[in-house]
């Protein structure tokens, strides 16, 4: 059976969940959610979805679940794939927490308000205090990516794909890979993995839909 | 060998380590964490405690952990406790990343910027943003404590210690019990559990030590 995928383009936290099925080798499909028109919000996507009125969420037969990080655990159980080994499963998971703590929470915030509000709505006090913040995170992975080839050990996991989440987008958020050559060497590594596709080529949706 | 946590008692990400450890019947003690006065920022902290700069950090002989949901994780793995059963693994993890998105990350900084900033430096316009989006989050978890007693299942587990990170503070940052009677009853119920503590009678460290 069809693993589904409710997710939509712009979101890197599908992104995340979408990549982890794309590496995984799992037979699975999109399904465009209408977060633009409010779908997410919806009652009726709250009491039949998602009651946390969030994307993504996967739907595996009997099985229904939420939140980038769970799917990419289940996926990582379910085929022993992207989960490291041992006791590298912790190191995955701190790297998957922090991400949703501090790096593609605060991202996905910042350029939803910097790309998708008008510009008279945009919270300028806000944004430049989220970009303060973000820099010091791309700061800790930078440095932590120096000499490494992934995130954690010697292979592709869930650590390389929750943190890159938002970090392919085209939107600007105060990101510039130049800034930061060893996040920029690293993104341009994952993307050239067999099976590595762009968000917007991945999912269904992109701003170009509301131009 | 006893568990060492470093932490501190305003950090609530470090009382949800705490609390697991607590109500998980392994012996540990707090080692404080002078973030106050820049400890968690210093060179030396990131360059052999934490390279993300944050507590808690747990020290388990060898097992060095962080990340408070790696903490109760590892915790629930050791001893069994605190994970829930089968599946639920799945729906106790999806609080735990929910959670450190939307709940504690920024009910900590919201509290951070209103308690521990002066007057003149903290920034309003974020400020209100930030308590606009926890009610949006009390109200999820509020809906969702109807008719239950714990988040997930029958039974205490990390769903329900990270998600009361940092609503037992006395500090104001715009939780208000009285205005969201699940949540109201489900923190009286885990305050009456056999070891629970407050997180300034838990942990090292309070405002008063700073007065």
């Amino acid at each position: 059976m069809t693993i589904k995928l409710y997710c939509f383009g712009e979101s890197g936290h599908s992104y995340k969940a979408a990549l982890a099925l794309q590496f995984s080798g799992l037979d699975w499909e999109p399904v465009k959610v209408d977060f633009f028109n409010g779908e997410t919000r919806s009652p009726e996507y709250r009491a039949n979805v998602n009651e946390m009125g969030e994307a993504p969420v996967l739907i595996d037969g009997d099985v229904k679940l939420t939140q980038s990080g769970v799917i990419q655990q289940y996926i990582a159980d379910k085929t022993g794939k992207l989960g490291g080994t041992d006791m590298e499963k912790y190191e995955v998971l701190r790297w998957v927490l922090w991400d949703n703590h501090k790096l593609s929470s605060v991202a996905g915030m910042t350029r939803f308000l910097m790309n998708f509000l008008p510009e008279d709505k945009q919270p300028k006090e806000a944004i430049a205090m989220f970009q303060g913040r973000l820099k010091a995170a791309y700061d800790v992975l930078d440095k932590h990516m120096m000499g490494r080839e992934w995130i954690v050990g010697d292979s592709l996991t869930n650590a390389d794909l929750t943190c890159c989440g938002y970090l392919y987008y085209p939107e600007p958020f105060g990101f510039d890979r130049a800034d930061w050559p060893n996040i920029d060497a690293w993104l341009t590594r994952l993307s050239e993995q067999p099976g590595w596709k762009h968000p917007y080529d991945l999912m269904p949706g992109n701003p170009s839909d509301r131009a």
